[in-house]
């Protein structure tokens, strides 16, 4: 199913050459301010064309809002937003069809499908559709004004220097991998509980979700696995619950401390490559050399960092109403 | 929440010095041959005191069987499992009450029940829920005869030779973490979705929610962060589906692809360690030195295989009956 | 929240008087055959203006799809569904904002949302939000081919001769409520569970989720409640389950018998009556005479057969698909 | 599945002559004061021998505690409750097992668990699962002591003279169905949502989740169906929100509008009639005349008021959190 959340939800649709996408956004509390220029920054932000090694597919990408406002204000009520695809050069699709792309979901949706999934552009899997998802990160960000998220990406192809990891891949015409890491600060004590609903699982579960993210890691993460106990435990200093280090990532039990909140994630390189590649033709049956065609990205993960920060607010916003962090009218 | 799961659905209760631990179990087909001695084999490998490095305190751990089954056979309606608590000495928390251990809940339990959680042995906390889940995967593996599910520690405190990794901390007299790789055979192409509903999302959900677990990685996971789009790319090799290669770990666009399942947890040292700790006494509102007593495992990682195969297999049998492979009877 | 299924699930959005109303639909199979025609016959039935006594507000309610259909068909991802709203007079209802109109959620909404609400024409609270479940319903039919649904209003004004009941209303300048029944045939034997699950209880949550339906009853229903139980009683005679009579309804245990399911609903009287009413205005904090303008039913029961079938086919494909009588794919 | 509720989640187990009966209730806040004792009273109320024309099958019926109090007050963590069965008497059911027993589930539940399920006493679907669920109440009742919730049996037989209706049915040597009345006061303004999560709606599910319930009306229910739209609509009478009349039960628009809430619904005759029967014999494919045995009541409504209670307190709980009107700790 293509919805999450408990409090704060969404519904995501729509195909990367269809007709658009979007998302619905349900629990917003009445009586916020809010208005299409909230969002521009962040979905700017996650649009392709702006530097180097992204897309030069571009978009509008202009959030129109279908539901849920009434003079400048949320009703309480869903907000259905949508997004017009406009840029869309299909026909590239169709020719590479025979060939299921190494690393992408075509053969699975294939057989998933029947053969009815809309494979132009990737359809329902692409990455497009976290326009959705910035949207509603973008409003839920207004709702826990105190919160500060700022997610960067601190490793290209395996080179913090981000300028030498990029200039690699396209030395080598090829894609590369990254891993992005995000912060956040303000964060109450509280939210998150033990086992399912902890802060690690719910919010591993959306930056899962994140299209080419196949790790995530909280604190020091698999360094963690390394250390002792006696250098991994953050001793508590004060009774406000502030820690001497934070190798926990500011969650404990699954719960928050009050410390920043860390967390990475690792992005695979995106799968298309502009490197030739051997693959099998599932017409002839027969392993073939085949290129791609069509307008990518040579590093998703530089795109990533504003979704990660979206699904994070979305997620946290979540948290806070379940703890009643945000107040309802009555 | 303390539920999981859309078909299979598995909600845990209990306290580790509490009376019991348990679980009910929702949504296994009717007509499985099923009794407790299907479940001990996994639950004898769960419990300490088996190995070097695992908590001496032994329990029974048996299931009672509560609900659910009818001459020898499942019914179609939730089975109720719980497990008696005998071997508890509560009197060694009461001491510590007033210092929250570092890397442990008490702070944060403390400040989000008021004072009202059961503090004893880390209370609902406790790695002693597990129990319920090994008991729900145990079942979750005989819905699915086909699957191999096979979880070992790779690394202790750094070390492949988990011997080496183990003395490394007796001889520290500290606890250490550790690497726990899960292989899974015989996985049916088609399962999960792309988004929300990845194989990625729901398993890193649940892999989260077990105690100590900081980090999760799917095929080469952040690996994958440093390679090309070239080298990552698992070429399709015949119309099975096989790959020659498997750096996506078995899953493509959130979707199983018929290959090997793989992923890696990251398991923080036991926050428990035998070493003289620096931390906050909140009476006191003073630092101070102190020691942690009690029966603690050395290196939690040592008896979390069995558990990371039961929360997989508990996923995996939730997507088996989404997808309809395991049938009902009419 | 706004959503409603476990497996075949809507999402509903959107105002009165905004710009759309629509609904996303999650959990259709791939590969159903699917255009905007065969939701329109369904779409006419809701329609205002097309009988004596329905409201004169006119919409094109053409259904505009934005995602999921591909070639005509269904690609097993939400599709999602927009209505425009072009025949809106809001003027009407600003003059009206100081008198909470009685039967209406105006001053509800007004409490709960602060003041935020959309109040022209009822906001999110107008039955022109039945649109999207008129659209799910139509798909969901063609989901199920073997089965008829079939309600029929049976009573207006207490009289069972409609033209009857509705003259009432006319000569009385006044609007009535009236009863819906249900008939469905061609229903597989063990559809639902005991209890929560029950086919009355989803089946009655979706009824009760029509505006304006204020009672839903079962088979003999509330009669049930005045007879004997050898009466009640319903003699199975075959091997394939019929029952001689059907009180019940083709229901017991909560799990469908394989017999016609049968039930009704009690809708009030249409709240926007033409006749004067006594009030409260929330300006002067005094009650006073009013009138309510604005185009509405004379009686709402006319129009709600089309949308008791169509809720009555969202909840069967979801226990159609959760009892597996819809193949997916693979 | 066998569990209700968002934020107040109650999850059922067990069987009518299984080992036991029981509940988890998850989402109660931390800091309640709770003891076997507050829930004594209710459960007494339950219980069937207590006066004329009900099962003389006696069970103790006290709750045993397995998990989530600690100190006298709850945890935060969730409760599970069991009910021993002692007093079974499983070869009445034995000897009738070839003719499914009208009114009964017996077919049904042959026909879609395969002959997996538990038959005796009626298995899963027996209303001795509703001990968990006035448990559950006894608890919500607790956390919203400015409640007064009151069910009572109106009718028996189509008779208001209860004495009359019972001696009907004794005269008769037949079991009667009855109408349960539950009105609740001192509800905040505010709960509910239009459509899905319509106080109707939810509470209808639940309602309807009790066994034997076929009909659910609120307020004028189905008189509204007879009525002018100007007796229905409740003029507001003061700033409070008072209305003049209640036609509406003290919901519009799905919402609480801080009247008294009034609903009644609609209890079959107990299927177990003493009368002899005539029905299918599924292993001589005959038709036949029998009796049932066993201990019976002869008017389940007589039984239903606590139920009927317990639920609302429930489903009211559910919606209280979800309107921060419980307020969590920190």
């Amino acid at each position: 199913m293509n919805s999450f959340g408990r409090l704060f939800k969404v519904q995501i649709f729509g195909e990367s050459h269809g007709e658009s996408v979007g998302i619905v956004i349900d629990g917003i509390p009445a009586g916020l301010i809010l208005s299409a220029e909230d969002l521009l920054p962040d979905l700017e932000r996650r649009k392709g064309g702006r530097q180097k090694g992204t897309t030069p597919r571009q978009e509008a990408d202009f959030p129109i809002f279908k539901s849920g406002l009434f003079n400048g204000k949320t009703t309480g009520f869903p907000i259905a937003i949508f997004f017009e695809n406009n840029n869309t050069r299909s026909e590239d699709y169709n020719k590479q069809r025979s060939i299921p792309r190494p690393g992408h979901a075509d053969w699975v949706a294939h057989q998933k499908f029947g053969g009815h999934e809309d494979y132009r552009g990737g359809g329902h899997f692409s990455a497009r559709l976290t326009t959705g998802l910035v949207a509603a990160g973008a409003i839920a960000k207004k709702l826990m004004p105190d919160l500060t998220i700022e997610a960067t990406v601190t490793e290209i192809g395996g080179e913090t220097d981000l300028e030498r990891g990029l200039q690699k891949a396209i030395d080598a015409k090829d894609s590369v991998g990254g891993i992005v890491e995000c912060k956040v600060n303000g964060v109450p004590v509280g939210l998150g509980e033990p086992y399912f609903d902890s802060i690690e699982s719910v919010l591993g579960h959306m930056l899962f979700a994140i299209p080419a993210v196949k790790g995530v890691e909280f604190g020091a993460g698999f360094g963690a696995a390394k250390m002792f106990g006696s250098q991994h435990n953050d001793a508590i200093e004060n009774m406000q619950g502030s820690t001497v280090t934070n190798y926990a990532g500011g969650i404990v039990g699954g719960i928050t401390n009050g410390n920043e909140l860390v967390f990475r994630i690792a992005i695979k390189p995106t799968s298309s490559t502009p490197k030739e590649q051997f693959s099998l033709n599932w017409d002839t049956e027969q392993m073939e050399h085949f290129s791609i065609k069509g307008r990518h990205d040579l590093c998703v993960a530089l795109r990533a960092p504003v979704i990660v920060e979206s699904v994070t607010a979305i997620v946290l916003a979540d948290f806070f109403l379940l703890e009643q962090k945000i107040k309802k009218i009555i």
